[in-house]
Parts: structure tokens; sequence; C-alpha cells
């Protein structure tokens, strides 16, 4: 980058707040997604740390006359690569933008700059009793405005749904650095389009989302969660179906291999409390009073006998209930070294039976085997294709083409949480068609007809220089 | 019209399912807006009644091809004159496209063409045992095309939210005839810009809807009433804030005028429970168990003690909840015909005291009164300019303006559910920035670039002829 734009940036966010050597930029250039799978980071990149939406708008703004792309990092635990900049870029980092602006607990909102993590959010409710925020998608270093951008799931989707539901208002950034503030402390509102639904989810690439108001909630009291095994991943999945069709409403229900429990709670010295069947359920019950906890736990039970469970146990003591959830949130750990590229499928909850036990018989058909972690009420599903002795196997290609067309036979997504990012790009056409590629394609030229906003991502929009 | 095209539409949907007759027509060309609001309708329409998408599609690439604008009719239920045709058009009437095309248990949704009604859904459900979908907008009437293309709203928006939180996914057809499935059955779907959430409350400007998939639920099973009156509108409005802040989730929760509630009810016959007071609330609670009722009841009385209720009563039986609801719904047709304009606006629901507060005194300053009817805990109101003797007041622009600049103060929405129709597209650039606006017009020529989809509807695009 030049040296004149490298003085305006300073001008802007000041000496200490911007970064121009290598090594410390390199810090600022890869998300989470496993390491063969990432795409390959520019290297001509300067990292800027504004501390208001109107030095923002003033880094935008200049990147705008300058034709320069702009890649905005939040807390970099994305996995789909969207974060890296595969241009020569000014990566704005979020990081001093990280002020609780307000804990409203008369509209039960909270307003937020955008670089405040969930970590730091779930810190500030706990000083107002009894209010919580539901959406977890795992890392809690995760920071609101990625949580936007990439309208984050995880695995309490199952009752609370997603990030979008709870989202009321967002300030952005434009491509030509004008400043928007949309939606706002309303719990109804239909004045016109609603371009906040439209950047929710868009990753970057249509606006940069620099404040958030969301939706805070009274918390239940009591929890407690149930392990169940089964001998198959098609009794497991029906179970849960039946469950949520009850009216029982779990906070989540999370399906994971046995193997992969077994070996996690060994590594971790923990025990894992069932032992037989090859299938388990953990099912998170979250209720306001003791009776519904125990009403709740019973219809479960029962499902769960007319499943043919083979153990169901109830993580009675705090103390079991977390060693469980730490299995369950390990068991990543200790396999990811193995893993060439993990997957984010989701199919209609009721096609999981199936599709499921398809997916495996597929799997095995390349003699090698899946790792499956699944937001399963959700329909959403984490396999993984396997490195083969620490290589990326040849058939890679195809085994992740007949995966996707399989979910497409379910009228499935290939994301149902983690987004499209740089990572699945090339793979967005194949799920729709080319009159909805183009409309988006348009969209983008609306907002960002330049192209400097997060290019390479969502769509393979060019870039003229 | 002129005969070839005529000639055309008949070979698309055949002879008995086309309306050329000036008095059939007119039966076409309005809503529920209040007669003297009413935008004129266009006087050159033919109606047209497909049975399919495909037909839909045949008809918009016709009048593509002969720039001739096209107007969808639902239920005719609108509130903002958004199915007028202010053009000489093609009235599209969904009315045949009527059919429920699955009642899916396993996947708790619904899968139905555009002309379903909310009546026909609820009637349908009724043969699913415990089932249910919670939004209702008032007039059972409305379509679910209609539903989906208002965002609509309704009283039960306080547990349930609105329609976008419903919809999974939508067939449309496009300006150009083109036919997308946005969505599907899924729970999670992060798979690029989500056009489904853009056109929900577009309001048939930027594409037709024809199908419609939404979630269903587990229904609750016990019920019950709350009236409660308070001396003041704030004093009701503040004990509604401590209701939705404890944790209790009513399924609605509205406020009336007792006048208006007094007046209903003795026009109905009907017996109103409370007398004393002046401003009454209704609370209707819907619960899984017969304790959680019990306890949500005792929690909401000891709420409105503290902000000295004056009367608190129970609708205990059923036809007591009957009558309550018969006057709330009944007190519309009481006051209509001294309407001259009905209101919308939504402020954030803390500001409810104080906006209420100001709206009375604003209004009594022009030596008037407006009629208060609210979805309270959304913070939406509906007030009204009334007529002075039967005629349109010389202070009804200003009235309107000031009501509308109190409503900004507070960070509020012209508009929180009836949506902008051609009844406020003058007032949306009052509200938005002119980026914003820009944005707008900019995103349906887009979608719709010679704008014959519901022309003069939420923007003022102009169409060249």
């Amino acid at each position: 980058m030049n040296r004149q734009i490298i003085e305006k940036l300073t001008g802007i966010v000041g000496r200490d707040y911007l970064l121009t050597d290598r090594q410390q930029v390199s810090a600022y250039l890869y998300d989470q997604v496993e390491i063969p799978l990432r795409p390959k980071a520019s290297e001509g990149c300067v990292v800027v740390k504004p501390a208001s939406t109107e030095e923002v708008s003033a880094i935008v703004s200049l990147a705008s006359q300058e034709n320069i792309p702009v890649v905005v990092r939040g807390g970099g635990t994305g996995l789909c690569g969207a974060a890296t900049p595969v241009y020569d870029s000014i990566i704005i980092s979020m990081e001093r933008m990280n002020h609780i602006l307000e804990i409203d607990e008369k509209n039960m909102m909270a307003v937020m700059e955008a670089g405040v993590t969930l970590a730091d959010l779930l810190e500030e409710l706990e000083g107002h009793e009894g209010i919580g925020f539901p959406v977890h998608p795992g890392d809690e270093g995760a920071q609101m405005g990625g949580m936007v951008s990439t309208n984050a799931g995880g695995a309490r989707a199952v009752r609370h749904g997603i990030m979008r539901n709870h989202i009321k208002g967002i300030k952005v950034v434009l491509a030509d650095g004008s400043v928007l503030s949309l939606g706002g402390k309303l719990l109804k509102d239909n004045a016109g389009y609603n371009l906040m639904h439209l950047i929710i989810g868009s990753e970057g690439t249509l606006a940069i989302v620099t404040e958030v108001t969301l939706r805070i909630y009274p918390e239940e009291k009591y929890t407690a969660s149930i392990v169940a095994s089964f001998d198959t991943i098609e009794e497991a999945s029906s179970a849960v179906l039946d469950v949520v069709k009850s009216g029982v409403s779990p906070l989540a229900v999370e399906y994971q291999d046995k193997k992969l429990n077994l070996e996690t709670a060994e590594l971790l010295g923990l025990h894992w409390p069932v032992k037989e069947g090859s299938a388990d359920l953990i099912i998170i019950l979250s209720e306001k009073t003791e009776t519904a906890l125990y009403d709740n736990c019973r219809a479960i039970d029962q499902i769960c006998d007319r499943h043919h469970a083979r153990e169901a146990m109830f993580a009675g003591t705090k103390q079991e209930e977390a060693d469980v959830l730490a299995i369950r949130s390990g068991s990543y750990d200790v396999i990811k070294d193995d893993i060439y590229h993990s997957f984010d499928m989701a199919v209609p909850p009721s096609s999981m039976p199936e599709f499921l036990g398809e997916l495996w018989r597929l799997v095995d058909s390349y003699d090698t085997r899946t790792n499956i972690t699944a937001h399963i009420a959700d329909g959403n599903v984490h396999n993984d294709i396997l490195l083969v002795d620490g290589k990326v196997p040849d058939y890679h290609r195809e085994l992740q083409e007949k995966m996707y067309q399989l979910c497409f036979s379910y009228h499935g997504t290939i994301t149902g949480e983690h987004g499209i990012g740089k990572l699945r790009v090339g793979d967005l056409p194949l799920q729709k068609s080319p009159r909805e590629m183009e409309l988006m394609e348009q969209i983008k030229k609306v907002f960002d007809p330049k192209c400097i906003l997060n290019p390479g991502t969502v769509l393979r929009s060019q870039r003229e220089e």
C-alpha cells in the first residue's frame, strides 16, 4: 500500500492504531477454517483500528476514492474464510469498538458497538439479574458485528432461532462511506424495504456493521441436561422429531457420534455418562419453574424410550452438566488435525434420519469415515472429509460433490450457519439458480459498485483494478 | 386495455377467469382504507384469476413485454391502499390459488398457495390436533401471499412476533416472469443474500408471491384473559412494561380507551367487565399447563396492583372471554364512520407511557379527540384523526405532521404493521434518509426495471410509458 494512503489512514486513526509490519498484520489474516482449506491471504495488507463509526466512515471513504478493498475483522471465529483478505486490503479491526452502549431493561434491548464480543455481552448481563441473550455460536470470542454479518446460529437455535430473529437495529457504513441507521428499538416496523434483513448474513460485502441493537430476554432459572444413547443415528433423529412436535421446547438438541464422545472424554479425563449404543443425544432444557423442568424431562424420557434408547441419563448436578458440555464442545479439538474439510449442510429436520443414514453409507463407500456432530433438531449437520495419512485424499472433490447432491436431493442448503465466505463461493451456484445469482450480483452492485467491500466473498464479483 | 392483450390473457387463464366488465372489476379495486382517504383506482383495469404459478408467470411475462402494470389482489384486507391500482393495470386475483398443499407435521410446516386465507389455514389446522399458527392480523380473510407481502403483525406479536419470523420459504414470480423458489423447509440457511427477507414486506413491488411455507407450532391448551382498568394510559402502559420484563410471556396485550369499550359493548349488547378508570388492558394468556396459567395470572394481577389498577377481572369462562374479544375487535366498526385517518405508528415500547400521554395532549390542543387502540406491548398504536361534522378537518395535515414529529422524537416509525402502500408513499421520506431512499429505489430497479409491479406503492418510482 502506498505511502500517501498509509499517511491518510494514520491521520484518521492515529499512529498507534495502524499496523503495517508484516509480522503484526499476519495475526489478522485468517479465521478458524481448517488449515489445508484456507484461502491464501494477500500479503500487502494494512490493519487499522478505528474507535468510532465516524472513523470507519472516513476509512471507507478513502478506500472508495482510492479503489482499495476493505475487509472487516471481528473476532476471527468464522469458519468460511470470509475474514481473509484475498486482495491487498485495508483490514478494519473492530477490537477498539468494544463498548456496550446500553442495557435497556425497559425495552429489553442491548445496544453495542460492533466489536463487543459475545463473552463481553454475557458478562455484562450477569450484572442484570434474570436477563440473558440466547444465541450461542460456540465461540464466545465472536463479535456482535460478525454475528450480524454472518447471521450466526449455534446450538440454541432450536428454541430461540438464529441471530436474525433477535436483531432490531444496526448502524452501518456503506461502500461510499455514508452512514445509515436501520431499524431501532422497535418491535414492529414496516416502513419500506427492509435493508437491515438484507445486510444480515451478507458477510461484510454490502455494508460494514458498526453498531448493533439486540433483544435480550428474561432468563429461565431451571436447567437440566439429558444424555441419551441409541443404536443408530436414525433412531436418535426420529426421537428428536417427536420431542419437537410434543411441544417440549428444549434449549438445544445436539447429536454426536458416541465414538467421538468417548475419545474426547478420555482425552479430557472426564466421564461420559452413557456407554451403550453408538449415537448420542444431548438435550438441554431450561424452564421457568421446577415443575415445568420435571414435566419436560419426563416427557423426553418417555419419547426416548419409545424410540428404543439404550440409555437416557439425567445430568443432575452442575458438575455433571458441565462435564457433558465440555466433552461436546471439546470434541472438535480432538479431531481437528485429522480433518481436511468440515461441512455445514442443513436439510429439513424430518429428513435427518434418512439423510444421515445415506451420508454414512456414502462416506463408507470411499472406505473412510466421517465424524458427525449435528444441531440435529435444526437439521444442521457438521460432518467432515478426513485427511488420509495426513494428506488431502484424491477423492475429496468427488465426495464433496456427492454430499452436496445428496443434500440437494433433500432440498437442503450447503451452509446452514457458517456462511459462504470464500470457501464456498464456487459452490453457491450449485444451489442457486442463475436468475437468483444474477439478482445477488446486481444487489451487490447497488451497494458496492466498485466491489471494495470484502471482494471474493459470497459472490465472485470481479474487481476492476 | 386493448383487444389483443385481453385475448392473450384469455389464452392464459381461460374465458371464465377474466373480468373486464367495469361493474365486476369494481369489486377488486379497493382495500379497507377509510373511504375519504382512499387512493382513486384507475378505471381501465382487468381482473385475471390464474390457477397456478405458471399462469401467473405467463401473465407477468406478457405484462412485461407490453409494459402494463400488474397489481396483485389478495384478501383485500389491507389498510394502506397497496392493492388499489392507480394505473390501468392487470389485477391478478389469487382467489383460485387457494390450496393448502401440505400440513407437514414432521417438520411442523405448512405449504400453501398464496390465495389461502388465514381462516382456511386455521380451519385446516383444526383437523390436526394440538397444532396452530400464531400470527393473527385481525381479519382472517387475509391471504397468505398478502400476509407475506405486508409482513403482517397483529395482536399476538407480543409473544410470537410478526410474519417474518415464521416464513421459511416462498415461491415468487419476478417482473420478467421468471420463477424463483427461495428458502424452504430449512431452519437454518445462510447461503448467499437473503432475497426472501427482502421480498417480505415489499408489498408486491419486487415480486409476486405465489406459494408460502410457514412454520406451525404446538398449541398451548390453557388460555385465559384478564381485563384490567387504570386511571391513566400512562399507568396502564407502565404495567405492561413490567409484565413483559417479568418473563410472563402473554399471547397478546391490547390497550383500548374505556369509553370505546363501553360504547362497543352497549352497541353489541354485551357486558364489559370493568367499570372504573379510563384506560383498559386486555391481557391474553396461553400456557401448556394449568399451573403455569394460574402462576402467570397471579403474577399479572400483582403487577397491575403495583401500578394502581382500579380493577383487574379474570374472564374465566369461554363466554366471558369471547365477549371481551368481540368488544375489542368490534370497536373499529363503532367508530369507523367518524374516522378520517387511522394511524399505525410504533415507538420503542418503553416510550409508550410518554408517547401516548403527549399524543392525547397534542390532539386535545386541536379541540378534538383521538381513539386509541394499541398493541401496547409492541409499542404499536392505532389512533385516528376524526371527521368534524362529517368533513375532513382543515388541520388534518398539520396534525398528522405533528403526530409524526412526535413519533420521530421517540425514534418511532410511521407504520408498525400496516405498511406504506399508496397512503404513506409521500411520508416515507420523512422517516428515511435520502441515501436509504436511494438504495430502495435502486433495489426496485434491480427487481423491476420497467416498474410494472404495483407502481406507486412504497416508492414514488415513476413509470416510463
